[in-house]
This record gives C-alpha cells, sequence and structure tokens, in this order.
C-alpha cells in the first residue's frame, strides 16, 4: 500500500472554536468514514486515514483547510476519485471543495487532454488567433435543418460547430441521422456532436461520428459519470473531447477548479463555461482562474482552450479576446442565430472580428 | 412528436419585479436554450419550448415556479432527463430544483424499483419489521478482515451488511477477491457489494457477485451517471439496488426530490440519506418527506425502502422507528464496528431492539 497523498482544500463556514473538529471530522469522513477510535489497524490510521494539514482564516468565520487523503483510495479511478475528494461531504451545506493538488502519478493515470489548445487549433488549421465555435439550435428541429444552419456557419467561416447540448438522441432528431446530414454540410469547419447516453451508447456514437470523418465531440462530465469519461478518452486516443458544464451547479466545487481543473485532469481538450456578463452569475476574477487553471503549465498535462459562452454576442468579441487573449475559443450560439436568414454573413462578421483583432 | 410535458417546480430567490423573466428565462434555458425571437418553426415554439405554468410567492423575495418541459427532448433517457430537468439552471445559484411531476409515460420509461420494499424483505426473509443494516469499514483492511467483519454482523443477526461506499476495486482490497471472501461468510445475511468504475467494470461486478449468490449491489447514482444506473437496472432485472447520495450536493436539488424520489424513478430498490441528528444537516422534516416521497403510491411504481443512516447509533432506534414505522432499513456502521471485539453483542443488540419495538 503507497503511503502517497493528494491534498484537498475545502473553504468551511464555522466558528473559530469548531473549525479544528469540522477539519479533523472531514478528514475523516472522506477517508474511512467510521469512528477513529474503532480502528484497530497501525497501517490504517497511518495510512489511510485523512491527515488535517493545515487550517487558515480568511475572516468572516470562513476557514481554508488543507486535507491530505491517499491516493490509494480512488484506485487510479475517477469516479471513486471523486467519491473520496467530495462525496459525503458534498452534502454538507456549509463546506465548497475549493482546490486539489493532484501528485504526479494520479495526474498520469488520468492523463488529461490528448491533444490540448494545440491539437485543437491544427484540427481547425488556425494558430496564432482566438478560435472561433457557435451551436446548433433549437433542439427539436429535424437534422437537414440543423445541417442548414451549419452550412451557414460554415459559410461565414467559424472554425468550430457544436451540437447543443440539449440534443440526443430524440426521435426528432436520432444521433445517427443528424450527424450524417450535418457532417456532410460543414465542409472545412469542424462539426462536434454531443454525446448523450450509457457508455455503450456514447461508444456507438464516436464510431459512427468517426466513420463521418468527425474528429471531436462534446459530452457533459457531471452527467455522464466521470468514469465514464475517464474510460472513453483513452479508448479514443484520436479524438477530442470538450466539457460541457451541465450539471456542474458550481456552489459547492469551485468553478474554476471543476471545470477549469478536473474537467482538464479528465482529458477535455477544451472546457465551456458561463463568461462573466452573460446569462449566468460568474465573476470576471472566477473566469480569469478557470482560464488560468485550464491553461496553466502542469507537468506533462497538456492545457485546455477555455471556451467562454453563455449569451455571448458579436459585440463583446473585442472585450472577450482583449480578457483572455489568444489562447481561448470564442463560442457565440443564440445570438447569430437571432440573425436568422443572415447567418452566414452575421457568423463572417463574427470570424472577421477575432482575426482582425488588435490586442491592447 | 409528441406534445407531452413533464412540471418542474423551481424555487427561485428573485425581486418580485424581476421574478416573470427570470421564469421565462428559465423555461428558455430548459429547452431550446437560445433566443425565442430566432426560433422559426411554428411546432417548436408550440411543443418544444418550456412554458411557465405558474408563479407562486412564498415570501421573503421567494418563489416556486412551474415550468411545463416538453418530454420529447429527454428521449426517455436518465442523462438527458437529468440534463433538461436541472442541467444548465444548476449553475445559477439563486435556484433550487424542488420537486418534478412526471407523467407516466415518463415514469414507466424509467420503470422505479424492480423489487422495492416487498423484494428487499423477501431477500432478508423479514416481514413486518424494520430491516437492518450495516456497513463493513474502514476501507484499506483486507478482504479477510472485511470478511471477519461480515461474518460477525451476520452472527449478530444483522439482514444486510453493505460495503463502505468508499470500497471501490483498490489494490488493498480488489472487489473480486472481496466479495469472494465476504459471501462465504455471511450466512443467511444478505451481502451487498459497492460498484465502481465505468459502466463495463460495473457489469463485471455484477456477473461476478451474481456468480457468488449476491442479489443485492450498491452504486451512487451522482458519480455513475444516471444512464449508468439505467442501464444497470434495466439489464439486471433480478438484481436489486440500493442507492447511495455521496456526490448529492443537495443544496441545488431538494434532497427530498433527489433522494426519494428521483433515485426511486431511476430504479433504487433502497434509498440511504443522511438522517436528522446525526453527522449531516437534513431536518427532521427533509427526512419525513424524503422517506414518505420513497414509499408513496405513485402509479406502477414501486415503493423504495427509505435507509436513515449517518452517524447512527443504537440508542436511536426506537426514536427512528416510531419516526419512520416498520418500512424501514436502519443503517448502523460506524458505532458497531466501535465495539470491536464485542462486535457480535453490539450487533445482536441493534436487531433485538428492532425487532421487539413496540410502535408509539
Amino acid at each position: 500500500m503507497t503511503a502517497l497523498r493528494f491534498t484537498a482544500t475545502y473553504r468551511i463556514r464555522s466558528d473559530a472554536a469548531s473549525i479544528e473538529a469540522r477539519a479533523q471530522a472531514i478528514a475523516v469522513e472522506q477517508s474511512v468514514e467510521m469512528p477513529v477510535s474503532a480502528i484497530v489497524e497501525a497501517e490504517i490510521l497511518r495510512d489511510i486515514v485523512g491527515q488535517v494539514e493545515s487550517i487558515e482564516p480568511r475572516g468572516d468565520n470562513i476557514f481554508d483547510v488543507r486535507i491530505g487523503l491517499a491516493t490509494a483510495t480512488t484506485g487510479h479511478e475517477a469516479g471513486q476519485f471523486l467519491n473520496m475528494v467530495f462525496g459525503n461531504t458534498s452534502l454538507h451545506p456549509d463546506v465548497v471543495l475549493l482546490d486539489l493538488a493532484i501528485p504526479a502519478d494520479l495526474a498520469a493515470a488520468f492523463g488529461g487532454p490528448r491533444h490540448g489548445i494545440d491539437g485543437l487549433r491544427r484540427r481547425a488549421g488556425v494558430f496564432g488567433r482566438a478560435l472561433t465555435c457557435s451551436a446548433l439550435k433549437p433542439q427539436g428541429v429535424p437534422p437537414a435543418r440543423l445541417a442548414q444552419l451549419a452550412r451557414q456557419f460554415a459559410r461565414g467561416g467559424i472554425d468550430f460547430v457544436k451540437d447543443d447540448h440539449g440534443l440526443a438522441d430524440q426521435p426528432y432528431s436520432p444521433f445517427a441521422e443528424r450527424i450524417a446530414a450535418i457532417a456532410g454540410s460543414v465542409g472545412r469547419t469542424c462539426y462536434v456532436p454531443s454525446l448523450s447516453g450509457d457508455l455503450d451508447a456514447m461508444r456507438r456514437q464516436i464510431d459512427n461520428a468517426c466513420a463521418h470523418g468527425i474528429n471531436t465531440v462534446i459530452l457533459a462530465p457531471m452527467i455522464a459519470g466521470w468514469a465514464t469519461m475517464q474510460t472513453l478518452v483513452r479508448q479514443y486516443p484520436e479524438v477530442a473531447f470538450v466539457a460541457h458544464p451541465t450539471m456542474g451547479g458550481a456552489a459547492r466545487i469551485a468553478p474554476e477548479l471543476l471545470i477549469g481543473k478536473l474537467f482538464r485532469l479528465l482529458g477535455a481538450d477544451a472546457v465551456i463555461f458561463p463568461n462573466h456578463g452573460g446569462r449566468f452569475g460568474y465573476t470576471p476574477e472566477t473566469c480569469r482562474r478557470l482560464a488560468d487553471q485550464a491553461r496553466a503549465p502542469w507537468g506533462g498535462i497538456r492545457p485546455s482552450i477555455p471556451v467562454p459562452a453563455g449569451g455571448m454576442t458579436l459585440d463583446r468579441v473585442p472585450e472577450m479576446l482583449d480578457f483572455y487573449g489568444p489562447d481561448v475559443m470564442l463560442l457565440i450560439g443564440g445570438s447569430l442565430l437571432a440573425a436568422r436568414e443572415r447567418l452566414t454573413e452575421e457568423t463572417a462578421a463574427f470570424t472577421r472580428a477575432v482575426a482582425r483583432h488588435e490586442y491592447r
């Protein structure tokens, strides 16, 4: 049994008199989940029980607690990793999982993006500027209509066009018919279909997509299950994966950790997140930290490209490019679709704005 | 395309002036996720876009909003169902998914517990009193030690003994070795091993368990992924499933809905939840509603047995039985294990207390 540990940082609301007991309780909850006094084996106490490493007051009854958890408890399996990192503690309303420091062996077991920013740039044939992306919507329309929209996006010069995350395998737009219709309509644009269902279904969908020359897909780790994503990333090393944040409900896991760091660790080459000032409530600081975590040097782990989204509009392109820099993929969906019959022209205006941007 | 809808109730913090717009925004977010003005197809507006059905003020800037969502968008698939019910909206810090009204066709597509309370009672050979359960801990000890604990629990007359949810497929206690050791040690007690990993791994684990005569397993729907659970429940109709609440982080989904109703819908025959007054913060009212939802008549959907847990002790048995009634499974883990060499006797005291209880 290895004695190696990884470190989880929890942000806890507590009065000062209780924080040491709270911290110790979390260390036990996230490891052996039983009274420590009932453990007879010395090696379990030494190697498996979580260890409180530090408690730092942050003011206003907030404390950041670092706990060392045994790597061995994860079995190097993604679902169990999530279970050991935050499983039962997620049920406490006053605890947020703030950060994770992951040793090299554990990081290597997950492996991170197989393609990363460079690989996505090669797919698009685009270097030195931000990548562009839009989304096929609304769900409910038949494949031919989605293919028509995809053609207009492609003619406008977009780099990537993804399925709306609501597009699954519904009778009104079955996956197989949808990708057959769209794959032939996008020219040099990369079409990114959305995976759904269980592991078997997702494998069939990827196989089907690959048969149509598609090499990038999107899935939602919090719905698919982390083990499902880990398996797909391993099984399809030639495929690039985009992570969608749906069900990320990031109140309990800091979004910069969940989306910026953990989805990257799981192998997402691109991570979509709600940009500040859009339909969701993330602050600019959260978005910057999230993008930083997605791109920061991290041993042998490739960077993921951050994809700010969620109600973005053409007029925000310059500001977003200045905020995130060129290693970003801008995703504008509904706002382009609102142009209706002028979709190609609006898309062309988007891609021009990105191509011609002069960074401040 | 069917025009049938199911109804989701969201509890939203908002000022009164904004609530209609907030409600409409959620109806759009959880359906087409694009500007409604950009939708050209009349049938999408009629059949697919979410519809705000009612807005009820609850005081203190809290509103309960009922939204009708198209059943067709779920494709009758569990992961996509979660995505459409709460996916993107989970990212809003001021919205809680409070309840779901599910029409018969959708309920039938999931099917609920295949065995339910009666089926679990038949497994244990116990009728007319509460069921008892304990847990094998701590993780880190080898299979032989876990088997020894299981034997002591069984000699104490416990009905079910489950793996700690931290027990996965780690090198110190591989699944196959663990169940081989434990299955032969429990006599008439039902041993409930914990599933982990991806769908393939879980299928191998169930096949392995069945080969040892095990007919009940435990898994965590929020980690495994709902699609994984839906597939397993369908593929193994002879196996009973216990749902563990880990990663349920129920701040954003009301626990009585998530654990009491939705885990039941997915096919959990037993649902574990943190009892009031234990290590977690659920109130007695939440626990009662959760247990009520798990057992209430629901068309053709079998009841799930509620399993209150999380720091329970022997002295609380009478109070818990009076609170929940006889259709309950009491789960006491660490507190029994704290008896160490007196584990069998302490377990026997637990099972006696349940058997002899006179309801008030």
